[in-house]
């Protein structure tokens, strides 16, 4: 029998992540007083915080560091973690972001150069593509989910005859760019969904994202976070605390617990090494929510070269996928040939623009993240026939350095976020808040935190921030009601 | 005292624009057959059939065809007008029309040849400022409205600091295009209305829009349309039938008035020569709503010249006014200093793809449409300076041919289309509706039609269609409810 140590605290975090650490950073500052240091702690299942938020500082040959995580501030102008970094002085925006949204030079297999976006009007085709997709499925609500794939087919049907050649030859090969934003293969990806709007420009965080959390936990007093403390289990069965267990003995009673851990580890079998044991069971309508929402794997690859060989003078490069690549969601057990994949890269020789970088960092989807993070050494097999055209066919020297993000080889994250299949309920976000539809009332003592309890800025790291901040707010809002009565 | 002939008819149509044609062929051509011919009557005002499509045939020195009004096939993806025209074989695809919208050239005072707009992420910052507008107005709905440029300011003074030099140099000038959509000034322009959405690309009609109006005439009975009827009052105060007098002294007694006249003349006092006059007056909550709904002056000016001088590779340009041009809205008297406003030219060496044809056609806003249209001598005077940055500094040739649209000088046009104010309401075109919060159950017989009426391709032929389609239905359900009981 292992030896238990047995805390009583007033909130348990569950995850170090941007939020849950929001979470306990915002019950410990506020202005109320209410919960002492001693009252808030975080268990942190792996040696580090941070969670999906990876700023890379010891991989570079060239001694840069490299976000293997979130990267990019989305939804720029109602995006709250910029705003107060901006007001707080810790990013400054002049030299820590770049607006990398110069439009994506695009490059396919055929073609020699880049494609001539504009005078080939492609971009006008696929904004088109976006808003049938649109119209499609929300003049009539009920109308059936599929894949993006399939929807651009009912597009061609109708619409095909209005296209150039050279429309039809390259439009629906640009749309797979959606894999990068989604982390899986266009065949997964729910068309209903695919189709997002953003509050403003993407700002690429050229700081590291690490900063963000280092912040954080210096708000926080020393011990509150508790490393390698894998959840193992969360009894709920008794009215006046929660008992929360880790599987190192740690054991827990806390009057709230906040669930930061990632909505696969959540989807994961109670009886799992890395699962969740509820006692009581998770509620019917909770796991059928749980079903109804997927989980993708965007990964990275950077490739480090001794010079900058490629143009300097473009954001982001794309180099489409063939047109009839099959079945892409397929697992794969060796490289697929090339061209199966639209590969997207950031340019670090130009979103560096105080000081360019001898690198390209890649995107990377399901299934080939998952095969290209298990097999770093087999990336630049893949890819370098895709990026020699950004060289216009001349020689392309090797990399000397291959960084490739983790994600879907760590236990504790197994993916990236949040990515709906043709089917998933977007509304089963909703059930994460804990209302009356949520997890349920008789239950409200156990808090879902994360990007995918977000309803603004899913997926993002704002919207994991502000996660944090509602659920620390209820609980505040909670204990006034309690001490008012 | 003028002789007075009185007629019998079930629908009196006033206007044989597109939506009164439309009308009153659906009603003429339904199955059910409830109409013989002789019981509709569309009066025109003018000597000529079409409203605002206006395709010119005889103006040009080249031969070439002109559309004075509309001419674009907007919304294409859901645009029934040109879905029918394609059906019915009347509209050829690939030689009929022409998608114009390659990103728009576009060039300055300051600078010699065209902007890198992608280079300068011009575009990026201009669709932000779009989305800032509607996040300010529809985040709190009650948000007061203003105009563009003081909206501008307001995204200027939170988000100014987030721009490049270049971009703060040019993107609110480069907003200023928005007046070639309303055909009023940006000072002039509802900040909270101005953002549109499209469903679907911009189909340039270069067949020219005439064969619309010719095949809906070609549906009616010979006599239907009677020209020069300009409409002088209505009378509802008889239960039994409406009566409608015209200046020239005919007289109809009407079971449904159908009024595709266009918002210009409803706006008119009924003491006004060109007014109509209503018995009873018409009801407080219309006036109102007349009041709430303001109309532009969308106009053209084509220069005609012996050969091509200009870039023959762009659809579009747009030569952006100087940055601090004043109060434009101002009534003009003589021909503004150059840069004033914006200047934006369809390239019909380009849009014309398969006959290229030497001749700009450029768009203009009130208050500058409103005096070149009285004093087209002057539009080459006024648009020289602009158009010769089209030529990277060498000489341009004058023109052998300027042809303006007679908008603003037509006093049964007066304008073009409806252009919302700040502070005007966009659910005032509700009110055109004939259901209890529109024109009123008392005056159901009164049906109101024409783009100014219409929820969906408002300002479009499209839209004007389908509000005749609309009201022909209504009208023909009323007669089968009748009949039924």
């Amino acid at each position: 029998m292992t030896q238990m140590t047995v805390v009583d605290v007033e909130v348990c975090v569950v995850g170090a992540g941007v939020s849950g650490l929001k979470c306990a950073h915002a019950l410990v500052n506020d202005k109320s007083n209410k919960f002492s240091p001693s009252d808030i702690v975080v268990l942190e299942a792996q040696q580090r915080i941070g969670g999906r938020i990876l700023t890379d500082t010891s991989s570079s040959k060239h001694g840069y560091s490299y976000d293997l995580g979130a990267a990019w501030f989305h939804d720029s102008l109602t995006n709250v973690v910029l705003q107060e970094s901006i007001d707080d002085g810790s990013f400054n925006f002049d030299t820590d972001g770049y607006y990398d949204d110069k439009d994506i030079a695009v490059y396919a297999e055929e073609d020699d150069g880049p494609l001539d976006m504009d005078g080939l009007k492609i971009n006008r085709v696929v904004e088109e593509m976006e808003k049938f997709i649109e119209i499609h499925f929300f003049e009539n609500l009920g109308t059936e989910d599929m894949s993006l794939p399939q929807i651009l087919v009912k597009y061609m049907e109708k619409y095909g005859s209005r296209l150039t050649t050279q429309q039809k030859k390259y439009c629906e090969r640009v749309t797979r760019y959606y894999e990068l934003w989604d982390g899986i293969s266009w065949d997964q990806i729910s068309a209903k969904f695919c189709v997002m709007d953003h509050n403003g420009r993407n700002l690429y965080n050229i700081k590291g994202y690490d900063f963000v959390i280092q912040k954080l936990a210096a708000g926080l007093p020393e011990g509150t976070v508790r490393k390698n403390q894998q959840i193992k289990s969360i009894d709920t069965s008794n009215a006046s605390y929660v008992e929360v267990e880790t599987t190192s003995g740690l054991k827990l009673k806390t009057r709230y617990v906040v669930l930061s851990v990632p909505l696969s580890i959540l989807k994961l079998e109670p009886s799992h090494p890395y699962g969740i044991s509820w006692n009581p069971p998770l509620p019917k309508k909770m796991s059928k929510a749980l079903d109804s929402l997927h989980f993708g794997a965007l990964g990275k690859v950077i490739f480090e070269f001794d010079t900058v060989w490629w143009p300097t003078d473009q954001d982001r490069f794309l180099i489409l996928p063939k047109a009839n690549a099959g079945n892409v969601k397929k697992e794969l057990d060796d490289i697929p040939p090339p061209y199966t994949y639209p590969t997207f890269a950031v340019n670090y020789a130009a979103v560096h623009h105080k000081n360019p970088r001898a690198s390209l960092v890649l995107l990377t989807q399901a299934p080939l993240t998952n095969y290209l993070e298990a097999n770093p050494e087999k990336a630049w097999t893949y890819y370098k026939p895709m990026l020699s055209k950004l060289a216009k066919g001349s020689n392309v020297p090797d990399p000397i350095n291959t960084i490739t993000s983790p994600w879907t080889q760590n236990p504790y994250a197994r993916g990236s976020y949040v990515a709906l299949h043709p089917g998933d309920e977007a509304e089963g976000i909703n059930h994460f808040l804990g209302t009356d539809n949520g997890y349920g009332p008789g239950d409200e003592r156990i808090r879902f935190v994360g990007e995918h309890t977000a309803l603004e800025g899913a997926g993002c790291v704002h919207g994991a921030y502000m996660s944090g901040q509602r659920e620390a707010q209820w609980i505040l809002d909670e204990w006034k009601q309690k001490a008012s009565l």
